[in-house]
């Protein structure tokens, strides 16, 4: 009887944490959901996945075997298996996520940030399969970002490599508070959040009618103004394009780094599809070097979105088998 | 009786190239000097240059075995062993470099542009030995970039990478015109070139007398600026100052993309040392996100200033043996 090996891929975030159980081919054989929030102290949340993880596996037919953990979290360090000062987490300072795994298994427990997980799924299951240096941006409430060079994720000296959203965009001119208490940070203008800050100042500029000031500004997030520019609001589809010429110049800088074949852009503000791509692309190639125009792919992940983050989590246990 | 190997290091240069036959130690056995703007065809060039490495291997005493030559130039191509639209050598378009040296030898030739041998050199012979990631910058007359992760130089999907001075640096703000086409380009304001037009920014917003005003432009170069600096000339010191501080914030963006435990400086800006790292530095831990604080180095080279493009080239030919 053939023993069927799978990765259990943990993905935590601020409201949920999604786990599942993953083949190697990118299948997804069972899953599940956590409030985070539920749980102030991470030793039981790590107790209360983990089971949930233990019950997943004994629940799928025939022999299977768990080959280890993949974590994706903000500020996860692969180093030390931590998760150090991460903003929008329960748990502060310094989480030895890896640790309080260890307490339940002898298994492989690896943690790195969501964007780093997120390049490592789209390498071994997604659109990446064979590139050797690409890089993933996720575009949601923030902007993360995880490099591959030689075919290997970029971790840094300290593991904390690919924070392109603490970047500063315009240095000395931008007004425009980050969480991470920096101003002007790539993020503020280049996120789900960054959009509507844009499109708030467009708004306080602009004499013209919109239906987007009916709105209160609490209400007022991505998908309302990505509705309005599906309908031909103009000061929506005129903060899109600040957006995505932002994230253009943002490309630039980073091909000039590490000159990658392709940039793969992942998340809730990628969905918007031309209304972003199309002003980043122009403005990445007005800002690149000569030398680099005209072959840098931008395209979307090919990682499924509802199930992205269980991918990518779970993928860091292949790549930590393959690589040892 | 035992045979030395050496390697051959030549860096092409707009005015002179110079070449050397160096150890595994680094110590440089011989080297010469060429004038390369006396070859307007390259196919000249490579004959000439060819045959006097040939006769220094001839020189040395013992016996002596050559394993390959490195080559650094602006706009080397590792991938293809080209020089590809330079700026400042006499040959346009794309030269074959690499191929021209293959018509007199069948021993391996690698290219790239001169700051990525210099990473090679500085972690082969230099001050980066056994450092996984790290930067080399080369603040001349341009600013050059190499970087290496996970023990690699980084070359990129097409050879190209590491171009950081041709980042944009206050994106839509700058007029600053660069040689490359584009506007606000890094290295028109980090590097000997930026420093100046810095300083002549300066001159013309402020009233204070200064002995710099008695130079001609044409005159005015880095190493008058410094030598009034030291004096104590408050201009030349204010120069240098917004020189260090738009260096910080590129570093502090280039952290944010590897995260390397140590960048390098290197070249003739990098040798007013404190005048110019003191504010970098401050400035770099200013715009670092708060995970990076406190832990990068920045330092001065460890190749010794003369030598250090014929190690840096020669490097590439043991960096290329031990990758095989």
């Amino acid at each position: 009887m053939t023993v069927k090996t799978v990765a259990a891929g943990l993905d935590i975030g601020g409201t949920n944490s999604v786990y599942g159980l993953v083949d190697r081919d990118g299948n997804i054989l069972a899953d599940g959901v956590v409030k985070t929030s539920q749980f102030p102290d991470a030793v039981d949340f790590v107790a209360a996945v983990y089971s949930r993880i233990v019950s997943l596996v004994e629940g799928l037919s025939g022999s299977v075997e768990l080959a280890g953990i993949g974590i994706g979290a903000p500020m996860g360090n692969i180093n030390k298996g931590t998760i150090e000062y991460p903003a929008g987490l329960p748990w502060k300072g310094i989480t030895p996520i890896a640790d309080l795994f260890r307490r339940h298994t002898d298994l492989p427990v690896i943690v790195t940030n969501d964007a780093n997980a997120a390049a490592v799924g789209e390498m071994i299951y997604g659109a990446a399969k064979g590139m050797k240096d690409f890089v993933v941006l996720t575009l949601g409430t923030g902007l993360g970002s995880g490099f591959v060079v030689n075919g290997k994720l970029v971790y840094g000296h300290d593991g904390f490599a690919g924070e392109l959203g603490h970047t500063t965009i315009k240095p000395g001119y931008s007004e425009r508070e980050c969480g991470c208490g920096k101003k002007g940070c790539a993020e503020t203008y280049i996120s789900a959040t960054g959009l509507k800050r844009t499109l708030l100042k467009i708004l306080a500029n602009s004499l013209q009618p919109s239906d987007l000031r009916k709105y209160s500004i609490d209400e007022l997030d991505s998908k309302i103004i990505y509705e309005e520019a599906i309908k031909g609001d103009p000061l929506a589809l005129r903060a899109f394009d600040y957006t995505g010429r932002m994230l253009g110049i943002k490309l630039a800088d980073l091909v000039a780094h590490t000159s990658p074949e392709a940039i793969f852009l992942f998340g809730g503000l990628a969905a918007a599809g031309d209304l972003i791509i199309r002003p980043a692309r122009e403005s990445m190639e007005e800002n690149l070097l000569s030398i680099y125009r005209g072959k840098v792919k931008i395209q979307l992940s090919g990682l499924e979105e509802k199930n992205a983050a269980v991918l990518g989590a779970s993928s860091l246990v292949w790549s930590e088998l393959e690589h040892k």
